[in-house]
């Protein structure tokens, strides 16, 4: 017996085009609205600071995402792995940052075929072992690698930890006739310290002088070297550092947060308030656009809901937050109430509700609108998502490709 | 730009035949001789108990697997939603145990659309409403559907809190024309109490008492009712309460761990210590079968390295353990020590291990195999894994269903 990927998937539409009716559920949903706002609010942000946007794609994986976020004007495309640039390349993104080592063989390889294939692509580096490796593989396979040196942190993850170690490095790419030094990358989610502003503003500080001191050594072999930063927490601290006067008009200063996209209810929110505190001059923020649908399955006692989501349908790295209930096939315009509903705990495949004592017309089938907090960790539960409009009529399956 | 969905996944191979030499890392790996044993060894396990097995399906979703266990003797397969079930059946599973409730009039459409076309099914109920609900629509559809009632325990999960309710519950089922009571279902697994052993034991006797009572009131309307229980971590004890004279010849006991087949590292290795001392008669107990490898991405400061592994990766319930080092394209049969080696922190895309001070040797690309705690959360992570040889040569690719 054979049957499409498509009808074996998770969330797909089986009766009606509405996710309180003919929706298997769970199902997670995008909303097009605060999708469209974030896509374009964070695209003017960049431009606002003179930076490219290199949103980080592997947040979503979802090629009809990247489309709108290049439509939108974006650079490129942000990825973390060979295989997640293969398939940003395979559905058209041409524009490809690796903002992470490229190791092994097979990786290699990957990307070389990408290269012949046509795209742009870049890749950090920050071992001189990783540099001859690159070396030899790319001159074996006469093709050329524009890469940029990663700029660590003592006690962060991966980069060169000083100056010292930047500058060898630079010279080491020299050294290597397939590889060409196109720029400097930095995470600034690493930094650490008893006050993460300063500390992250001193990063980004750091960051663009040693891009100035590089070039200044015409160290790079490109005109307008690239230097990028930023996830989705702190991209107007390091936003502010590059639109300074030492990058504009002679570098490309490259903006890659990701998560931004559908935004969140959980630790992304709470950036984004901390984000409108620093800067009162921005516009009307990042609003969440992703929400994982899901019904109660048993109230085996007083108290207590057992919902039909698990890890495996919604990030848990802090537990969903109950938003909305609604009655199945109900209306949109009247969701009930989830005041005082609390999730105790996620299993795999079941959720439990602490309900209050009030929630008495709680009924089987009833489905729960709950957001998560990092969305990165939510989208990599499905192979589609369904993009919704305010009436949750669905407009749209978004094809993952993790 | 189209490519085939096998070549944008991750863990394809792209070079060459060997988990050390050409394929792309991450991938994960199910080693077959473990996967063979543990396969065989739960059937004679089931079946020396006078149990039938149904493996819980939606550990791995790998429709391979689920042809390997069914060819070894297993009575079906369990799962623990609609598109599971969908998924199963589309791969040629025909017996279905829905080990949970069915809600949602989608998923039930889901579920009638596999009876029409031939599957069989089972669905647990726990609550009046429920049982109203797929009376109503299976009656509406012409079909009948079969249904176990889930027996709960107090402070547990779904299932009913007590005899009384259990025997109202069947006397509903009674008054739904198109449902069928066939048997009762529990899960082990939510019993907490001081001595866990002393209350599954218990548990799994008031299963058997309560299904023995039933049987005699008539509240079956087929002959060998199933009664069903057990996860991968207290089957022996269900399987010995099964085993006992009530159930023998009158009813079918139905087993259905699902992590046993490709065992772990972590929860149910030691799940499974506690088995085998709790039955020394057991003979080689099982296996662990999946790794994840990964490679070295960075070595950043003395002690630390950063490697391609990340909670897209590898089940993150316990951090995952490192058992082994290669060298790219090195001989699998002399691996490097990790002896002292530690993941202290693992993020969307990379791990950090800490590193002994005698850990001088470590190299940018080095290979390291990974064990993980709980299976399920690790298999989710792919669309397929690659089944390997005890050399980490390529067998075939196992393409996941989620």
């Amino acid at each position: 017996m054979q049957t499409t990927s498509l009808t074996v998937e998770k969330g797909s539409v089986e009766l009606g085009p509405n996710v309180l009716s003919g929706v298997s559920l769970p199902a997670a949903v995008v909303y097009e609205d605060p999708l469209i706002h974030n896509v374009e609010w964070m695209q003017r942000f960049a431009e606002a600071h003179g930076a490219r946007l290199a949103p980080h794609g592997k947040t979503t994986m979802t090629p009809a995402l990247f489309h709108r976020q290049l439509q939108a004007g974006a650079w490129g495309i942000t990825l973390a792995t060979a295989p997640q640039c293969r398939a940003a390349f395979a559905h058209g993104v041409t524009r490809l940052l690796m903002a992470n080592q490229l190791v092994g063989k097979a990786n290699m390889a990957i990307i070389a075929t990408l290269i012949e294939q046509g795209a742009t692509f870049y890749c950090v580096v920050d071992s001189q072992e990783n540099v001859r490796q690159l070396g030899r593989f790319f001159a074996e396979r006469g093709l050329y690698l524009s890469v940029l040196i990663e700029v660590g942190v003592e006690g962060g993850r991966c980069g060169c930890r000083n100056q010292q170690e930047i500058v060898s490095l630079a010279e080491a790419i020299a050294e290597e006739p397939a590889l060409s030094l196109v720029g400097l990358e930095g995470y600034e989610g690493v930094v650490h310290g008893d006050n993460p502003e300063s500390g992250i503003r001193a990063y980004a500080q750091y960051l663009v002088d040693v891009a100035v001191e590089l070039e200044a050594a015409q160290r790079f072999s490109e005109p307008n070297p690239i230097v990028t930063a930023s996830g989705s927490a702190w991209y107007d601290v390091i936003a502010e550092a590059f639109r300074g006067a030492p990058l504009q008009g002679r570098f490309t200063p490259v903006l890659r947060p990701g998560c931004y996209v559908v935004h969140d209810h959980g630790l992304y929110r709470e950036a984004q308030s901390a984000v409108m505190a620093r800067r009162p001059d921005l516009q009307q923020g990042l609003e969440p656009a992703l929400e994982v649908f899901a019904q109660v399955q048993s109230l085996p006692e007083p108290g207590l809901a057992i919902v039909a989501l698990g890890k495996r349908d919604i990030g848990y790295d802090q537990l969903p937050i109950p938003l909305r209930r609604y009655r199945e096939a109900g209306e949109v315009a009247q969701p009930l109430s989830v005041t005082g509903w609390e999730v105790t705990k996620i299993m795999d495949q079941h959720t439990f509700l602490r309900l209050p004592e009030e929630a008495k017309d709680v009924a089987i089938g009833d489905i729960v609108a709950f957001g998560a907090s990092h969305p990165c960790l939510t989208f990599d539960k499905w192979r589609q998502l369904l993009l919704v409009d305010a009436q949750l009529n669905v407009k749209e399956h978004l094809a993952t490709c993790f």
